[in-house]
Protein backbone atom coordinates (compact mmCIF):
# COMPACT_ATOMS: atom_id res chain seq x y z
CA UNK A 1 0.00 0.00 0.00
CA UNK A 2 1.38 3.46 -0.82
CA UNK A 3 -0.34 5.35 1.86
CA UNK A 4 -1.56 8.80 0.38
CA UNK A 5 -0.66 10.59 3.00
CA UNK A 6 1.68 9.16 5.95
CA UNK A 7 0.56 9.71 9.65
CA UNK A 8 3.69 10.03 12.07
CA UNK A 9 1.48 8.43 14.93
CA UNK A 10 4.21 10.06 17.60
CA UNK A 11 3.18 6.78 20.13
CA UNK A 12 -0.88 8.21 19.99
CA UNK A 13 -3.09 4.93 19.64
CA UNK A 14 -5.85 6.05 17.86
CA UNK A 15 -3.41 7.26 15.26
CA UNK A 16 -1.53 4.01 15.17
CA UNK A 17 -5.12 2.61 14.42
CA UNK A 18 -5.58 5.22 11.65
CA UNK A 19 -2.41 4.20 9.94
CA UNK A 20 -2.74 0.46 9.91
CA UNK A 21 -6.60 0.58 8.96
CA UNK A 22 -7.67 3.99 8.75
CA UNK A 23 -9.03 3.50 5.16
CA UNK A 24 -11.95 2.05 4.07
CA UNK A 25 -10.88 -1.57 2.08
CA UNK A 26 -8.43 -2.30 4.86
CA UNK A 27 -10.91 -2.70 7.25
CA UNK A 28 -13.55 -4.56 4.91
CA UNK A 29 -10.79 -6.86 4.08
CA UNK A 30 -10.15 -7.04 7.77
CA UNK A 31 -13.75 -7.98 7.98
CA UNK A 32 -13.46 -10.75 5.42
CA UNK A 33 -10.50 -12.13 6.71
CA UNK A 34 -11.76 -11.73 10.74
CA UNK A 35 -15.04 -12.49 10.33
CA UNK A 36 -16.20 -14.47 7.31
CA UNK A 37 -12.92 -16.72 7.73
CA UNK A 38 -11.80 -15.83 4.39
CA UNK A 39 -8.27 -17.04 2.31
CA UNK A 40 -7.54 -16.60 -0.86
CA UNK A 41 -7.55 -13.86 -3.33
CA UNK A 42 -10.26 -14.35 -5.70
CA UNK A 43 -12.26 -14.87 -2.17
CA UNK A 44 -11.55 -12.00 -1.24
CA UNK A 45 -12.05 -10.28 -4.73
CA UNK A 46 -15.49 -11.34 -4.81
CA UNK A 47 -16.62 -9.17 -1.30
CA UNK A 48 -19.80 -7.45 -2.10
CA UNK A 49 -18.44 -4.12 -2.23
CA UNK A 50 -16.88 -5.16 -5.68
CA UNK A 51 -12.95 -4.34 -4.70
CA UNK A 52 -10.73 -3.80 -8.02
CA UNK A 53 -7.73 -6.36 -8.08
CA UNK A 54 -5.37 -3.79 -7.72
CA UNK A 55 -6.61 -2.02 -4.78
CA UNK A 56 -7.02 -5.63 -3.49
CA UNK A 57 -3.37 -6.21 -4.11
CA UNK A 58 -2.10 -3.18 -2.72
CA UNK A 59 -3.94 -3.41 0.19
CA UNK A 60 -3.21 -6.81 0.92
CA UNK A 61 0.56 -5.36 0.66
CA UNK A 62 -0.25 -2.95 3.15
CA UNK A 63 -1.48 -5.20 5.43
CA UNK A 64 1.25 -7.58 5.51
CA UNK A 65 3.94 -4.90 5.86
CA UNK A 66 1.64 -3.25 9.12
CA UNK A 67 1.54 -7.03 10.20
CA UNK A 68 -1.99 -7.90 10.12
CA UNK A 69 -1.62 -10.71 7.75
CA UNK A 70 0.60 -13.41 6.95
CA UNK A 71 0.68 -14.67 3.81
CA UNK A 72 1.73 -18.44 3.06
CA UNK A 73 1.73 -21.20 0.94
CA UNK A 74 -2.07 -22.91 0.72
CA UNK A 75 -0.96 -26.58 2.94
CA UNK A 76 -3.94 -28.26 0.50
CA UNK A 77 -2.84 -26.67 -2.66
CA UNK A 78 1.15 -25.63 -3.26
CA UNK A 79 0.32 -23.44 -6.04
CA UNK A 80 -1.91 -21.24 -4.05
CA UNK A 81 -1.53 -19.01 -1.17
CA UNK A 82 -3.32 -18.03 1.41
CA UNK A 83 -3.37 -14.90 3.66
CA UNK A 84 -4.13 -15.94 7.90
CA UNK A 85 -4.97 -12.89 10.07
CA UNK A 86 -2.04 -12.33 13.07
CA UNK A 87 -2.16 -12.32 16.31
CA UNK A 88 -2.53 -8.28 15.97
CA UNK A 89 -5.45 -8.93 13.81
CA UNK A 90 -7.40 -11.28 15.76
CA UNK A 91 -6.62 -8.54 18.46
CA UNK A 92 -8.93 -5.85 16.55
CA UNK A 93 -11.67 -8.16 17.36
CA UNK A 94 -13.28 -6.66 20.49
CA UNK A 95 -12.97 -3.31 18.49
CA UNK A 96 -15.21 -4.81 15.76
CA UNK A 97 -17.95 -6.17 18.08
CA UNK A 98 -17.90 -2.36 19.13
CA UNK A 99 -18.13 -1.47 15.59
CA UNK A 100 -21.43 -3.65 15.30
CA UNK A 101 -23.08 -2.61 18.36
CA UNK A 102 -22.80 1.02 17.33
CA UNK A 103 -23.58 0.22 13.67
CA UNK A 104 -26.83 -1.85 14.81
CA UNK A 105 -27.82 1.46 17.18
CA UNK A 106 -27.17 4.26 14.21
CA UNK A 107 -27.66 2.48 10.76
CA UNK A 108 -31.38 2.51 10.16
CA UNK A 109 -30.73 0.00 7.01
CA UNK A 110 -28.89 -1.85 9.31
CA UNK A 111 -28.37 -5.68 8.69
CA UNK A 112 -26.67 -7.21 11.91
CA UNK A 113 -28.65 -10.37 12.22
CA UNK A 114 -30.43 -10.59 15.46
CA UNK A 115 -28.86 -13.36 17.01
CA UNK A 116 -25.44 -12.52 16.62
CA UNK A 117 -26.61 -9.43 18.47
CA UNK A 118 -28.27 -10.80 21.34
CA UNK A 119 -24.95 -13.29 21.56
CA UNK A 120 -23.04 -10.44 21.50
CA UNK A 121 -25.17 -8.50 24.34
CA UNK A 122 -25.48 -11.35 26.33
CA UNK A 123 -21.68 -11.87 26.79
CA UNK A 124 -19.45 -10.25 24.88
CA UNK A 125 -16.43 -11.72 26.24
CA UNK A 126 -17.74 -15.05 25.05
CA UNK A 127 -19.15 -13.82 21.75
CA UNK A 128 -15.52 -12.50 21.49
CA UNK A 129 -13.63 -16.00 22.11
CA UNK A 130 -15.89 -17.63 19.59
CA UNK A 131 -15.51 -15.56 16.60
CA UNK A 132 -11.40 -16.01 17.38
CA UNK A 133 -11.60 -19.76 17.94
CA UNK A 134 -11.23 -20.90 14.68
CA UNK A 135 -8.06 -19.37 14.53
CA UNK A 136 -6.63 -20.81 17.68
CA UNK B 1 -16.36 14.80 1.49
CA UNK B 2 -15.92 14.26 -2.25
CA UNK B 3 -15.32 9.98 -0.79
CA UNK B 4 -12.34 8.53 -3.48
CA UNK B 5 -15.30 5.24 -3.43
CA UNK B 6 -18.34 4.55 -1.88
CA UNK B 7 -18.91 1.61 -0.52
CA UNK B 8 -22.13 0.59 -0.81
CA UNK B 9 -23.09 -0.45 3.23
CA UNK B 10 -26.07 -2.77 2.17
CA UNK B 11 -26.60 -3.53 6.20
CA UNK B 12 -23.41 -4.45 7.09
CA UNK B 13 -21.99 -3.03 10.39
CA UNK B 14 -18.44 -2.64 9.38
CA UNK B 15 -19.10 -1.40 5.81
CA UNK B 16 -21.18 1.18 7.45
CA UNK B 17 -18.83 2.21 10.13
CA UNK B 18 -15.80 1.98 7.18
CA UNK B 19 -18.13 4.45 5.33
CA UNK B 20 -18.43 6.84 8.01
CA UNK B 21 -14.43 6.64 9.12
CA UNK B 22 -13.10 4.66 6.79
CA UNK B 23 -10.43 7.49 6.63
CA UNK B 24 -7.34 8.42 8.85
CA UNK B 25 -8.10 11.93 8.89
CA UNK B 26 -11.83 11.78 9.80
CA UNK B 27 -10.28 9.14 12.53
CA UNK B 28 -8.09 11.57 13.73
CA UNK B 29 -10.50 14.41 13.89
CA UNK B 30 -13.01 12.09 16.06
CA UNK B 31 -10.02 11.84 18.61
CA UNK B 32 -9.38 15.69 18.76
CA UNK B 33 -13.12 16.35 19.06
CA UNK B 34 -13.83 13.34 21.38
CA UNK B 35 -10.31 12.59 23.63
CA UNK B 36 -9.10 16.20 23.54
CA UNK B 37 -12.47 18.28 23.22
CA UNK B 38 -11.02 20.20 20.24
CA UNK B 39 -14.41 22.61 19.11
CA UNK B 40 -12.88 25.57 17.03
CA UNK B 41 -11.36 24.93 13.18
CA UNK B 42 -8.46 26.37 14.07
CA UNK B 43 -7.98 24.06 17.07
CA UNK B 44 -8.69 21.19 14.79
CA UNK B 45 -6.11 22.00 12.65
CA UNK B 46 -3.04 22.48 14.94
CA UNK B 47 -3.64 18.81 15.39
CA UNK B 48 -0.01 17.15 16.05
CA UNK B 49 -0.05 14.99 12.00
CA UNK B 50 -0.55 18.21 10.55
CA UNK B 51 -3.55 18.52 8.98
CA UNK B 52 -4.00 20.52 5.44
CA UNK B 53 -6.89 23.16 6.29
CA UNK B 54 -8.75 21.95 3.00
CA UNK B 55 -8.78 18.37 3.89
CA UNK B 56 -9.81 19.86 7.28
CA UNK B 57 -12.28 21.70 6.25
CA UNK B 58 -13.75 18.55 3.60
CA UNK B 59 -13.45 15.64 6.24
CA UNK B 60 -15.96 18.25 8.76
CA UNK B 61 -17.91 18.55 5.75
CA UNK B 62 -18.59 14.98 5.37
CA UNK B 63 -18.35 14.59 9.18
CA UNK B 64 -21.49 16.88 8.85
CA UNK B 65 -23.21 14.91 6.49
CA UNK B 66 -22.78 11.42 8.16
CA UNK B 67 -24.08 13.03 11.54
CA UNK B 68 -20.74 12.77 13.48
CA UNK B 69 -20.49 16.16 14.34
CA UNK B 70 -22.74 19.09 14.29
CA UNK B 71 -21.52 22.56 13.70
CA UNK B 72 -23.05 25.69 15.47
CA UNK B 73 -22.29 29.21 16.18
CA UNK B 74 -19.83 29.78 19.63
CA UNK B 75 -22.45 30.82 22.16
CA UNK B 76 -19.15 32.39 23.59
CA UNK B 77 -18.79 34.71 20.20
CA UNK B 78 -21.25 35.25 17.30
CA UNK B 79 -18.42 35.07 14.68
CA UNK B 80 -17.02 31.60 15.42
CA UNK B 81 -18.20 27.97 14.84
CA UNK B 82 -18.31 24.74 17.05
CA UNK B 83 -17.99 21.28 16.04
CA UNK B 84 -19.98 19.20 18.51
CA UNK B 85 -20.14 15.01 18.96
CA UNK B 86 -23.73 13.97 18.16
CA UNK B 87 -24.39 10.97 20.32
CA UNK B 88 -23.95 8.62 17.08
CA UNK B 89 -19.64 10.29 17.39
CA UNK B 90 -20.18 9.78 21.18
CA UNK B 91 -21.71 6.49 21.22
CA UNK B 92 -17.95 5.78 19.09
CA UNK B 93 -16.02 5.52 22.46
CA UNK B 94 -16.56 1.96 23.18
CA UNK B 95 -14.69 1.37 19.76
CA UNK B 96 -11.92 4.14 20.74
CA UNK B 97 -11.25 2.63 24.12
CA UNK B 98 -10.60 -0.89 22.20
CA UNK B 99 -8.36 0.89 19.86
CA UNK B 100 -6.54 2.18 22.56
CA UNK B 101 -6.02 -1.23 24.64
CA UNK B 102 -5.13 -2.87 21.34
CA UNK B 103 -2.46 0.33 20.35
CA UNK B 104 -0.76 0.08 23.68
CA UNK B 105 -0.43 -3.90 23.19
CA UNK B 106 0.81 -3.72 19.31
CA UNK B 107 2.67 -0.53 18.95
CA UNK B 108 6.20 -0.55 20.40
CA UNK B 109 6.40 2.69 20.54
CA UNK B 110 3.33 3.36 22.28
CA UNK B 111 2.65 6.68 23.86
CA UNK B 112 -0.70 5.62 25.71
CA UNK B 113 -0.50 7.27 29.19
CA UNK B 114 0.14 4.01 31.89
CA UNK B 115 -2.42 5.72 34.50
CA UNK B 116 -5.02 6.04 31.38
CA UNK B 117 -4.41 2.31 30.25
CA UNK B 118 -5.17 1.54 34.54
CA UNK B 119 -8.23 3.06 34.69
CA UNK B 120 -9.57 1.39 31.09
CA UNK B 121 -8.55 -2.03 32.81
CA UNK B 122 -9.66 -1.35 35.91
CA UNK B 123 -13.40 -0.20 35.37
CA UNK B 124 -14.20 -0.22 31.56
CA UNK B 125 -17.48 1.19 31.73
CA UNK B 126 -16.91 3.50 34.09
CA UNK B 127 -14.10 5.09 32.19
CA UNK B 128 -15.91 5.11 28.96
CA UNK B 129 -18.65 7.56 31.06
CA UNK B 130 -15.80 9.90 32.29
CA UNK B 131 -14.59 10.35 28.84
CA UNK B 132 -18.33 11.39 27.90
CA UNK B 133 -18.86 13.24 30.97
CA UNK B 134 -17.94 16.90 29.72
CA UNK B 135 -20.63 16.09 26.90
CA UNK B 136 -23.35 15.08 28.68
Amino acid sequence: MTPKYKVDHTGCPIAFAAEAFGDKWTLLILREVLLFKKKHFDELLSMREGIASNILASRLKGMEASGLLVKQEDPANGRRVIYSPTEKALDLLPACVELILWASKHDPETGVPADMLARIRRNRAKAIREMRAPFD
